[in-house]
């Protein structure tokens, strides 16, 4: 049992920690942002300012210019990220980018590698997951699936629609999810400047951290050629998964960056402010709450790193991350709001970054699983003893 | 003991419920309002509805041109007014207009009621109630008021700086509460479209369904004649909880109706809604967040009532507003906080009018005594035996 | 809408109260009681105290001697009465006597209620209600059913094996429920001292408020009458459900009693035990606890208050007594839970009153339908839209 | 970062949980123990049965016949023991025998190491720690410590009351701590067959799992020599923190196993018993109950592995010990609480081991440290910055 990181991994934790102070926090209130998240403009100035640091997209593989991250060394990594919330965009490892990388490091075709993953890496593009469908498509339930994909030849030809696809505008391509006629899915990957593919219309999310915003996507019968189906045929819903358990606990890492940076504003103004007498802290009514915030931060950051330990030793994590995501979620959550609640009119508002911090982080319960499809999960297991 | 609506409360429920329908709802996506809140525009539309409907500003007095409710009758139309986010526009008893009203009623002098009250019980105008002050003043604590009002001859001079105004942008005028030299605090009345009075800036604030938003407000020296005094000087403090106690139990009143809205919202998609082979609502694990929701519902129903009889009863309700305070900000907040769970997606965007709600309410748990300092007050009463 | 209370019932909460308080909690430590509850021999003492200040059996009917309580003046004078955990045996208003009485009322004959129910109400006798059965038998779903009645003749046959029966050892009479060969179940009046039905052991159950504790009884081949069928032959479900819906009603404003005690020895103790330089009750983290007991408390009486006055209406109040049970249920065993917190060391011994109401309770968030079924019942109902 | 165990502390594990499973739960109903705990007779068999199995006090040193396990062995095996109520006693690691032999080696000399810890090691005499009493002496607050220690020549006169004094029935010697003329407090060894030590009442503790359940304790002009001074005088907060940091992380460790315990059993008779038509487990009102079991089993297990690992490093673990104290006290205790919930009756009586572990455990939330204490702790560091 050995809970101390490493001279690298505390080397990385300190780099980061300093970029994001040093060059990504000053920019939090740059104008080029509105309520559906950071512009492309300030996303690439971003990227460049990590690109210098040597801290862009840490969790590639070596051979493809990243550093090689472990799970392990990504806990470390991404927590000191998440900070701020323009931590993860600048370091190329938000949602769905880190998450498509991952999966095509592990699936694609160097022919596909060298078109889509590694610009991706680079920074130079972004990218969409298609998954999500509108009711009474998939949704909680991927067995749902409603957009089809009919071979026609040597292609294959995608008929359906997406919602909360997180970056869809903007992005350069899209791996897009779709059912077969034998009722399995496949993933394709597809060039987003195509007329069969349409962005609908912007979804009025509440969070506004993702470059792009969530969009509705149509897919008009887009001819997909066999060479970019993504892996095997028919593998789409295993697919997801290997993409989904390590995706969903990087989520838990960069929010609980956030859910930090939430509990130390509270912390720093609850020390200054005074009411009734003596500085907030010293009530215990709101003291007691940073002591659960501690407590919180804590179990969070345990539950990951175990997780991030298991899937480095080569398990699938399935029972880990779904414990793990339902665990960082609601405690990370209670962080945030009872730094609010200190906060009082500061926290409900823009006076400071936790009210920013709490719209984005709402959606954190639901996407990915939300918390009660992991209790049903963990639910079955403990049913069959 | 007799928990029955009579049939004029009755009747008024019903055609609030109605107008509510009929009128309210279908304007929820006007596009007159802003991430601040509804137009002044929106809002003269709305309010003109309301008063064709015989609904506006419905606890004025009668002598005033209102229907003279009491708090119980209070408790049942604006519950219903309140299902709609814009309800309360419509029928002008937001805050602070309301409480306002309310204040002003008992202690304004007939010169300051023709003046200021009647076109604000009439829809014509509106106002803002100037009290919270940015750290180190006056938040949680009113004692630490820092705005100053030295007396010159027969005038006023009132310096210092005010944050949050509800309603302040677009005001007709304002109360002013500043702090007297010798330590007492007194109201003032005065036209909000002086040259001494300024407007820094609009807060970026979670909510949007107060027209005008909030500001930040600056006194520059404002000369407010002694004539406007609101009451009695040096009563200030009292004054403020003349207005609180009712003031804050319409607040749980009116987000009461939106918690249900929400939870309504939330019980139809899960009727709705396929996942795993049934409706969501069939899954325990979403049944019972809707039973908790009606449980929650009925808490906060009943403590509004209760208190809301305690008033009526001419009962100055410390003890039992500050429960009701408190067991509705935080019962109605579950009941919001599990609807968007339940509506994933569509609960944490514009998809739902859920997420609105959502992000409306959760100051509810900060102003007019944020929850801790109710629970101070409690154990305060408790500690004396 | 009208929270007060006339006058004849602020006469006998008076009276209830000043009995408990003047004759039952002197007697709390009274040895003639053990683990299993008051012996016979307290309970008859007790039940002459409440005869001779004419509050025996307030519940019963005018007509069988009993005052002719509604459920709202109920809910005043139980509570009163389960201030002390004796008050409930003194008043003869406790399980499963309670809603026997009820439901023999309702449904018994002439000639049954002389010889059953005139010595029940008279504090002569105790009954007991054989209902629930251990696995794989009857439990929180009664339609599994195993205990068997089979016609032979004018008799009925009566086999099988019921547990948790309150009150069994030295119980009168027994209301059996067994199902018919067809699947319906009926319910049967029966002496206890006849060689068919046997007490096989107590239980040994974490309370010990109830006298004759809880038993495990067989019935071998026990024949009964016909004319000692309780109400219509296959009517049993349906007279459970009449039975269960006011008594589990009664649970709760026994328990309000109790939790209220809890409350005021921990508000005692905080206000005189010092700790870290000032009263316990000064500390936030204590007096917060006690303002969310008094919140929780309020909660349990406006709800019992509600659901007593429809039921006084002539509902039904399936849904406003499940609601009432899980609501009540959960925030007074919050209250004791607080308290015993706040009581430390005496809270979780003999040292205090506490730890005991904290071990009666817990129970009683199973027994009457676990709050899990009273969930899934309101989700059923809110399925059905 | 590293979350595997050795090969050893794998084997000492499987070799743990076979003993507690072939030796000690098929002891659990011994008729030799009572309301206050298992005799000293079922102990002396249980210790026999440990020390054949090598598995006798494995805290204590190698030098003094135990395995010399670090904090982080400790987990392991402790949990493993815990995991029956019995399981402590056997390997004679319970409270407050462990923290005294820790504390011992620590600063006992070699006189007093031969004659107390060694046949305390070895299981032949129990001890107990006089700490604690009644108010308004020291609870909570040590600080307020009543019992006071006089020199006289060569010796010091003990005068006082301690209460809760836990195994003091029977115990061979007690360390009794004592404040002295300066105000300052010691520690003193004394053996309990003395006439001035008077065990004047067992208290009719909630708990039942320490042999020689807890007792008032009376010094009564008690004479220590000074060479039984158990370390420095003057130096007794200071030790009462050595002993209490990793003696409150014992107690995670065994109480997890406790929680361990109650949550198979749940598990269990969830997947058996039927009701509604499937297995309880299948009810997702049930099986996220259980799900809910595991998170929280997982947070205690990794804050204790966590707080382990620093003690190992030579930490004091002041926070992380304060942490884990609550963090696992609480999760623990929602564990049992559920599994009550899903064992229903049987959960609320001696039907099945659940009820016992749930009226064991409650006090777990107020001994060494209540978490309020431990959350005024950390909020008091955050005050700090």
């Amino acid at each position: 049992m050995d809970f101390s990181l490493t001279p690298a991994q505390t080397d990385l934790q300190e780099r980061t920690r300093r970029f994001i102070a040093d060059e990504v926090i000053p920019m939090e209130n740059d104008p080029r942002q509105d309520a559906h998240g950071p512009s492309e403009a300030l996303r690439n100035d971003l990227v460049a300012r990590a690109r210098a640091h040597g801290l862009l997209t840490p969790h590639a593989s070596k051979e493809h210019g990243g550093l090689g991250l472990s799970h392990v060394d990504k806990a470390i990594v991404f927590e000191e990220a998440g900070y701020s919330p323009l931590g993860p965009v600048a370091l190329n490892i938000h949602a769905p980018d880190e998450g498509n990388i991952h999966l095509m490091e592990e699936v694609a075709t160097p022919a596909q590698k060298a078109r889509w993953l590694q610009p991706l890496i680079d920074g130079h593009i972004r990218s969409c997951f298609c998954m999500t469908e509108p009711p009474p498509g998939a949704g909680s339930d991927p067995s749902m699936m409603q957009t089809l994909a009919v071979q026609d030849g040597d292609h294959y030809v995608i008929t359906g629609r997406k919602w909360f696809i997180t970056g869809a505008t903007g992005a350069g391509f899209a791996i897009v999810m779709a059912r077969m006629e034998d009722g399995r899915a496949t993933m394709f990957l597809a060039d987003m400047d195509q007329p069969a593919i349409v962005i609908e219309r912007q979804i009025d999310a509440m969070d506004s951290c993702f470059t792009g915003g969530h969009g509705v996507v149509r897919f008009d019968g887009l001819r997909v050629p066999a060479d970019d189906v993504l892996g095997a045929v028919g593998e789409g819903f295993r697919y997801a998964q290997v993409r989904l358990a390590p995706a969903r606990l990087t989520h838990c890492m960069r929010w609980l960056g956030q859910a930090r940076r939430a509990h130390e504003v509270a912390s720093d103004y609850a020390r200054q402010r005074q009411a009734f007498g003596q500085p907030l802290v010293e009530h215990e009514g709101v003291g007691f709450m940073l002591a659960d915030n501690e407590m919180d931060l804590h179990t969070a950051r345990l539950a990951i790193w175990h997780c991030a330990w298991v899937l480095d030793q080569g398990g699938k994590g399935r029972h880990e991350s779904s414990m793990a995501k339902v665990m960082c979620s609601e405690a990370e959550w209670r962080v945030v709001d009872r730094s609010v609640q200190i906060l009082g009119a500061s926290g409900v508002s823009g006076e400071s970054i936790v009210a920013r911090i709490f719209k984005d982080m709402r959606a954190f319960r639901v996407y990915d699983g939300p918390s009660e499809v992991h209790r049903w999960s963990m639910a079955k297991r403990i049913a069959r003893g």
